[in-house]
Formats: structure tokens, sequence, C-alpha cells
């Protein structure tokens, strides 16, 4: 069968078109909808691999499935594109990730194909258990729900957790293990070790190949030796085979593993499935970026790779003709070691996210001091925390966002008991095309209320490096350093470091009328405001607070008994963040001034390149200018001692 | 051997004088430990079932281990009374959870022996993995790191990310699954099933003995058979066997189950542990209440009782001569049940609190619509997303201090979603005896910085009720009702339901000069603060925000056009609390007015009665009152309008 290439894909707007065609031709149209995926990712950027690997595991569900009533849960969600493209966003596809372009990730107000909103992982399993207890509860006993989740994020304790309950309830639920040895960077752990053991006929298999043997030689020994053979068949099968399962462990019934490259077996299997009640879960095993060689050969590479020419593999990078900063990750990759080689104490840690947050350079060179842990958020602050009882200091790095997964952690187990773990929250203020789940909006306002806390954030390289330096210090306590997303300010960054004083900001630069408080990279803007306000006659301060909490009491008393209007600018919520902390201070020494605080709104705010997003939410350099605009009474010749 | 009660214990000040006894005499160690517990429990109050219930298991590893430089962890700490007792807190034990006594929970700065602060569950082996692994890396390889999680706590998702982490650790660590079948309240899940299975020799002890037995037919069939019946013996034993096992899956070396109350036993089975490396699991069964009869029939009832005849087993009430106002908790397991009556789409969710949250009454009433997920707040809130996609309103009722565990969950699942779950936030503000691992200090700050949330809290029980039924409706999205521990001021509660408009607060009483705003419960000491100034000649409003977010704007206006001296007043942390949202309203509105905030201070608050806690903070009615004074200029003859 020759079908020239698109021809198939280019029929199906929604899943149904897709039942149009036999099970003979779900290959090509697998094989037609991964090509898709390869020019569209190519030229527009996006997750790339993990969508590859799921095609056929794709194509499969949504043939068998009657999708959106059988409910379907993608867990994470960089592996939907191909999910997308079927439920009708294949026009729409080229504008993945844009400024209001669709989204990365499922998103329930998308298409109502997209039963659950994800980006965070892990989540996929409790919710289609919630949406299968509600279809059991309303009687609808007909309706299918299908979780689609990673080996790496079955790592998080809620997808344990999640297991651990659908487990013991009689509901129709299908989790499918999408078993491609990958989180972004590889899995790690006992339980990948584990699927490993069981997907590779490595000890489990060879023993039921043993089993087997056995019983064939045994039944030849003679009629009474064949019922007891029968008789170890029937126990083996009946109860140890069972037991023998992690998941049967759990309750669920297994399946598995099978190709999930197979397209035509995957619906063969899916239909025998859709008829057993209760939980079960199918093991799949699949290759991250399957269809394309580079991607199968360096898949943490690829994950996200940016544009490239689909051709010959190659990259594309924004030629610089003169060197370029850093991302902030970078500088918290190479520092970490360079104070490491200095205090024997410093470890690092990282959930899941070695290549993401750069710890995979101190991984590399200090394996015994670095540890990527899994997707275990949790884990990773409370493992951190009991290091640093036995006098280490753990560099804990987690995304902005993720720390919202360990919590209780840093309040219960590090800051209670006031240890010095350093928490690196990487991609802190609006983290772009990854859109709200990602944003690092929250954490200046839940991590400031927490008692023995120290809250900072770096408005540069130079500042980072020193912050880390300061961190590493003796009976620093519970210590925060959060960066975003992104390039640095300075290609001259490798410099000496030096100790910060806790709760001590700086006056970037003097000025008058109107003061600009900024906390963070996100003072840059401020400082570009402030280059076009002075050619326009005005001349704000400019003060970078370095620490929300402690507060510096000094400099603030300063502030107000020289100024009466201030602006404070974060890269981060209102509702409780730095502009709230002033306001505590005012209040609480008796200031008035008028402040305009500038920051994230209260708001589910979308995805877009973080300019777009500065912009949108009001506090880029344009809008701090405007705002220094509106409150400064005078325009007037520059006044200032020059 | 006859030794008079108490004659031994009392030899004891510290682990290393338990040493002096032989083996045999633990079981009188253990006989005596047990009854001091409940000698001084009975008299003094406390967790009590679950110290009971490892008394053995305590006295044996303080023989074995060579604490405190063998490194023990308790996970969760209620079992922990035993101990305390034999590690230098005997003679203090008497103070055990009262205000300036020692904490009811192990706690760093309390002992060298309490090597991990514990309260919330499941920390145990992350911590203890952390200790290891800093072991590890000082080479300190005659080290042991235990520690002891109980089958409840084992259900979290934390306690999983620590299993598949440690798998593949080489470190010194040892879990002791303290199997009891209970958390509080009997333990759920599928975990739980397969720890009965592998305990009860139903099916997996039944398959042990069908194939011993079965083999051993084999071995009489002739020399060919026993051959081969020895080589499937080995096949079973050498990779079956272990892949057949939960733990051992996670690359655990699993040992047990073998009987928590025999201490010679255990004592010999700790001792052959310590030389076996890498992670290690012993399985011990035992019964929660152990040696108090009332308590082992009625494990949850007796989980903390209270005072009680020691003798009768009868547990000390306050007689009251006349009808008292109920527990907030048992307003909330009262009247989900009500609406729920009416509103079928409600459903009801708690993580293992059934009986500590009152939700035990909807389940026995509506058993199909009110689910105990386990130890599991990540998931709870995430199941109550997946009902909340399909119309469904779930009632997801979690302790303040443990929702910090779901605080993504919140985020991600529910709130950039905008789903219709209602979080119904138990023990909010100080939490009492409990101490600082439980206080539910931070939730309006974490919460409020959440967009499209709701948060509110009830001054009494017939807002809470009102609350309620103002959240079920539809289409309320996230919806938080905060409130605290204990019991509520109204005798007739159960009065008829009616809706609140959403964000909108009342004036409690008039007044003039001062203005106190506050939220929930805690606003009844404002209440009784002004009924003394009134006596004194001061005459404050008072105002009951009842909502954070969104708050009263209207009433708001009003205060500050009238008022230029106000008083805030939660029972929450300050930083970020519901007073900090006061100011970010006048600082963007252009108020100006003097405003003490009085709320949880910025530092860690230890145990004791709420209202000793409430008058240490300054926010008991006499705090109230004395900033009122303070804050007040005039001290007149009332002049308002009678």
């Amino acid at each position: 069968m020759q079908v020239p290439a698109g021809d198939l894909l280019e029929k199906i707007e929604f899943p149904s078109d897709l039942k149009q065609f036999s099970e003979d031709e779900l290959e090509l149209v697998s094989q037609q909808l991964r090509q898709y995926i390869i020019d569209v990712v190519s030229v527009n950027g996006g997750h790339f691999a993990a969508s590859l690997g799921v095609v056929e595991l794709t194509v499969a569900l949504h043939y068998v499935l009657n999708t959106p009533y059988d409910q379907l849960v993608w867990d994470v969600g960089h592996q939907a594109y191909g999910h997308k493209i079927l439920t009708g966003r294949r026009e729409n596809f080229h504008t993945n990730r844009l400024y209001n372009g669709i989204s990365g990730f499922p998103k329930r107000g998308e298409s109502e194909y997209d039963t659950f909103g994800v980006g965070h992982s892990s989540t996929s399993i409790s919710a289609a258990l919630g949406m299968a207890v509600a279809s059991h509860y309303k009687g609808e006993t007909d309706r299918q729900h299908v979780a689609v989740i990673g080996d790496g994020a079955m790592t998080a304790g809620l997808a344990f957790e999640a297991l651990n309950h659908a487990g013991i309830e009689n509901s129709n639920l299908l989790v499918i293990l999408n078993d491609n040895n990958m989180s972004i960077d590889p899995n790690v752990g006992a339980l990948k070790e584990y699927l490993t053991d069981i997907t590779t006929s490595k000890p489990y298999n060879r023993f039921r190949d043993d089993i087997a043997h056995v019983l064939t030689k045994l039944s030849a020994v003679g009629p009474d030796a064949f019922k007891i053979a029968k008789k170890i068949e029937k126990s083996i099968k009946g109860t140890l085979l069972k037991r023998s399962n992690f998941f049967e462990a759990l309750k669920f019934r297994y399946f598995g593993p099978i190709d999930g490259h197979d397209v035509k077996h995957l619906t063969k299997v899916l239909k025998d499935l859709r008829n057993i009640p209760g939980p079960k879960l199918l093991h799949c095993v699949t290759v991250k970026g399957k269809g394309y060689a580079l991607a199968e050969k360096d898949q943490t590479k690829w994950h996200a790779p940016g544009l490239f020419d689909k051709i010959t593999g190659e990259i594309k990078k924004n030629k610089a003709d003169k060197p370029q900063p850093p991302k902030y990750q970078d500088v918290f990759g190479h520092t970490i070691i360079e104070l490491a080689e200095k205090n024997p104490k410093i470890m690092g840690i990282t959930p899941a996210m070695p290549s993401g947050c750069s710890l995979n350079l101190m991984m590399k060179a200090m394996p015994a001091r670095a540890f990527d842990v899994g997707i275990a958020e949790q884990h990773a602050v409370t493992f951190s925390a009991g290091m640093a009882t036995q006098g280490l200091v753990p560099f804990c790095n987690i995304y902005s966002s993720f720390m919202q997964r360990a919590y209780d952690q840093v309040i219960h187990d590090v800051a209670i008991q006031k240890l010095n773990v350093v928490f690196c929250l990487d991609r802190a203020g609006v983290a772009g095309a990854d859109g709200p789940t990602h944003h690092g909006a929250y954490d200046l306002a839940y991590m400031r209320c927490i008692p023995n806390m120290t809250v900072s954030a770096p408005m540069n390289e130079e500042e980072l490096r020193n912050l880390m330096f300061t961190a590493q210090q003796e009976n620093m306590g519970p210590f925060v350093i959060r960066y975003p997303r992104g390039n640095g300010v300075m290609v001259d960054w490798q410099r000496p470091m030096k100790a910060i004083i806790v709760g001590k900001g700086r006056m970037v630069c003097d000025g008058e009328d109107v003061a600009i408080l900024s906390i963070g990279a996100i003072g840059n803007e401020a400082t570009k405001a402030i280059a076009a306000l002075n050619t326009e006659g005005y001349y704000p301060a400019h003060y970078d607070m370095r620490f929300v909490k402690p507060l510096d009491e000094v400099l603030l008393h300063n502030v107000f008994q020289k100024f009466n209007k201030v602006i404070t600018v974060e890269d981060g919520c209102l509702e409780g963040g730095m502009g709230s902390a002033i306001l505590e201070f005012m209040a609480d020494n008796g200031y008035n001034a008028t402040v305009k605080r500038l920051g994230i709104p209260d708001a589910i705010i979308e995805h877009g390149e973080q300019p777009e997003l500065w912009a949108e939410c009001g506090y880029d350099a344009a809008a701090i200018a405007q705002q220094v605009k509106q409150l400064g009474l005078k325009k007037s010749a520059h006044t200032i001692a020059s």
C-alpha cells in the first residue's frame, strides 16, 4: 500500500475521522503524524522527542477509545503533540507555545479532548481516578478512563499515592505506563531498575523461561510428576506471578510489557482491555525520539532542541559576533563546583533536572557529591534536610514552580529545624513558553512567610555567585536564592566571589523624586527604564533589595525618609510579594508614601516569551518608565550633582 | 525472675544504661516502660496507643544500637514516648505537650537522641537516607541509620520517593516498617491490603507452603525429579521470591514479617541486620495500644484519648451543666451531610483524617460519596480536581498544616483550571499541644497569592455553615474555608443556612476612633476585648472580614474613610497574611492610616494551649484590648448614639 505522505493525516480533523481507516492503515497514519511533528517542531520549536515516542500510542488510543466521551489524561503533556494534531488543532499547531498561540500542554480551555490541564508531572492517575470515580457514581459504566504516564513521572510520590488508592477503587481505570527509561534526563531510581529488569528479560523473564523449561522436563518423568508439575504451574500463575509484580502488589492487573511502536498490536490490546473492569496497567515500552535517529541517540538533547534543520539535524543557534552572557543555570552549575572544591561540606541535589539546572556539571565532576533523586521534589528537600543535620551544606536546586511540590518539606523539615539547606530556585518569575504551570510566580510570597528563612534574588550573575558564596557559610540556616530562566547580563561574570551581609540591599543609582525598589534580575528592566527616563529628564533612584527576607531596614528607612513616591518591581505575584513586604515595613514603622507595586497581577498568565509577558504584566522597562512618569511630579533638568 | 515494677526503669537514664541488662531482662524493662507510659499519659494526656505499640521495638533498638552515634529517626513521632523516657526525659515526661514542657514529638533542640524533628508523617526514610549518605561520604562506615515508619505513613508519596532513591544508594539504611494496620483511623489502600496479604499467610504464605509441600512430594518421585525440584526451589528463592515482594522490587532487602512484641527475638534480628550492608527493610507486625486492652480494642479512640482512669478506662470529660458549643470539625461533619442530601454533586474527601475532621460521619451515612484516600494529601487534591472536571463538587478536608503537602496540586490542578473544589482547612491558626509542626500558621498567606482562589474563614459555627452552603453553589471555583481546632461559640448552631455574597464582610459592631478588622474565629477574642474596653470607655468598631480574598472593598473604603487607626487581627502569620492584604488595598487606593497588625509573628511558635499561644503571640482578648488603648487617643464617655 503506497499512499502519498500527508494524504491520510489531512483527512483527520477529529478522532472520529480516524475510524474510517482500517487497522492496517494506522501504521501509515502514524508515519505521517510523526513526520508532521518533525516538520512543524523543526521550524517552530517546542518539545520534540517525547511526542515522537508516543505517536503509535496516540493513534491507537484515539482509534480505540470514544474520545472525548472516553477520557484520556496525558501526564506532563510534553508528549501530547500528536494528540493535539488529531483533535482539531492540526492547522493551529504551528502556533504551539507562541504568544497567543496554542499551549504546549493539554489545556481544558483549548479543547474538550484535553480532559485535564497538565505541565507538572505525575498528576494523571489521580485525575483520571477522580474522573473514573465520578463516572462510577453517575452510573456511566461504559465510560473509559485512561492515564498515560511515563516511567519518570511514576517515581513521584503523587503517582504512588494515586496507585495506592486506585488499587482499591472498583472503577474503570487504565494506566498506560509509557516506559522509555527517560525523564528529561535518563530516569533514575529503584523502580526504573525494576522496570528494566522485567522488560529486558533478565531475571524475571529468565525465571519464567526456566520454570516453563523445567515443567516440560518434569512432565516427561511420568504421570505423577506431570500432575505435580501442573499443580506448581497453577500455583505460580495463580498467586506468585500476581504478587511478583510491583503493580499487582498494588492491586492493579498488570499487562505487558508490549512494544509501544506496534500500532496494530496496541490497537488489539487496547480493545481487549476495554472489557476488563477495575484498575489495570498496561506496560508499553517505547523509545523517546522514535523515528528521528538523532533524537533516539541523544534523548536529553532532543527533549526540546529548539529550531533545527530536519534533514541535517543541525540545531540552529543564534550566532553572536561577540561573547554572550551565560544562562543563570550555568552560572549556578559552574559556581557550585567552584565552591564545592573549597568547601567539602557542599553537596548538590536535583529532582530530575540535572541538565535543566546544570547540576549535571557537578554530577560529572564530583559524582559522589551530586544527586539526581528522580522526579521527587519532596524527597529532594527532606533528603537535603537529613544531610544538613550531619553538618553538610546541601544546595537543593528546584525550579520555582516545582518547589510548590515540596512546600511542606521546606517548612516542616528545614525551616522549623533551621537547617542549612540552600534552595536554588531556577525559572523564578514568568517562565516563558511553558506557560502558567511553569511560571515561578508565587515563591517570594510563599517563602517569605516562613520563619527562619532567608529569601534572596540576584540581579545579575555576579550577585548570584556572591549569594551562593554567602549561603554556603556556617550557620546560615535555610537560604533561598531565586533566579530566572534564560540569560544574564554580564559577559565577564566569573569574578572572584565575596560574601554579602544577609539582608543587605544596594543602591544601583541615586536619584530624586521617585525611588524604584526592585528584587532580582527584573531590576535590569528598571536599569533600562532609567536610562531612557534620564534622556527625558526623569531621574529616579534605583535600589536592588537583593533580599526579600530579611528586608534591609536601614536602606528602607533611608528611602522612606527621602522619598514619598516609591515603585516596587518584582517578577513575581503582587499578592504577598516583595511590594507587600515593603508595605508591611512602612506600616510597622509609620511611614506614609505613595507606593505603586509592579509585578504579576492576580491572574493566570498564559505562555509567551518572557519580555512579552513582562510587558503584558506591566513591569518591563517601558512599563516601569511609564509608571515613573505618571508618578513623578517634576520633569526638570538634572539637578543631582554629577 | 521477679523484680518489683519500676525498679529496672529507674536505672535507665540513657540508652547506655540499658546495656547493663541481659536480653532476658528486656521483657521486664518493656513491661515497666509500658506501665510508665500508661501511668503518665492517663493523668497528663497525649498520644497513647502508638507508643504502647512500639515499646518492645524501642527497647530493642536502643539496646542494640549505639545511639546517639547511630541514628534513629521516628516517623511522625506519636510513638516516640518510650524513646523519650529512655533518653534522658523520664523525669520531665509529665510535662509532655504542656506549655513550656517537652514536645510531644521528637525535636532536635530537646535531645541529641532526637535526630530529626517530626510531626507530619512519612519524612523518616528521606531524612535517614540523607544521614546515611552523609555518613557514607564521611567514611563513617560503622554508623547505623534506622527509620521507623508505620504502614499508614508508608502510603504517602514522600515515603515512596525516598524508597525509590534509597534502593539505589549503597548506604547503611534500615527501614523498620511498623505494621499495625492503622493510621489514626484504620489504614486504607492497596499497599495496606498487600501487607495484610503477606502477613496473614493468605495467598503469599499459602503459596510458600504449597511449594514446599509439592517439592517434598516431588523429591519422593525419584532422583531426576529430586534434581528438578531442587532446581525449581533454587530458581524460586533466587529470583522470583525476591521479585515477589513490593520492597524487593524497589531494591530493598526485605526481612520479616516478625512479631514486634517479642523483644528478645527483635534484639537478635536487629543485631543480625547491623551486619548487612545496603538498604534493607524489616517488617514488624505490632498492635497499636498493645498491653492496654481497651486501646487494643478501639485504636482510633485511644490514639489520643485525653485523660482517663487507667484502672477503669473511663475517659474523663468536662461535665458541663449546660449544652456546650460543638467542635468546628463536627459542624463540618454534620453540615456536609445536610448539604449533600440536597445536592447530589457533593462528595467528601479526607487524607487519613476521617475521625479528626469528622468526615467519618459522611463515610458512614453516604459511603459511596465520602473517601478516605490514606495519608496522601497531594492525591486527595488532584483526585478532587479530577472529580470536579466531571461537574461534581468535592469538599476536600485537610488540616491547614497538612495542606502544605498539596500546595502544588492546589495551584496546578485546581486553581489554574478554576475547578470547583472546596478546601476545608481544619486546625487553622495555632493548633495547640501538637506544636510548631501542626500550627496552621501560613495558609492565609500561601492561599491568597493564588489567582482564582476564594479564601474565607468563619467567625462562628453559623458562618461556617453559611460558607459551606455558599461554596457548594454552581461555578464558585476553588474555595478555601479555614477554621480552627476546638470548639465554637454557639450552642444553637444548627440554623438554616444561607448564601453569603463572596467577598462580603460584615460589621460586628459599630464604634469610633479605632476599627478592628478580624478574620475567622479569632474575631471572638476581639468581641471579648471590646466588651471589656467598653467598660473602660473605649468603643472600637469591629468588622469581620470573612474573606481574605476577594477583600470586601466596599467595606474597606468605608472603614478607611471613617477611621485612621486600624487594628487587624488574624490567627495566622503576619508576613503576607490578611493584614498585609489590607495594606495592599490601602496602597492601591491611596489611603493613609495607622495600621497595627496582630497575628503570628515571624518565629516558630512552640506548643501550648491555644489561649496560651494567642497570648504569647499578642492577639488574645487582653492583647487586642491593650492595642486599642495604646492606639486610641481618647478615653471618653460613650458618645455613639445608643
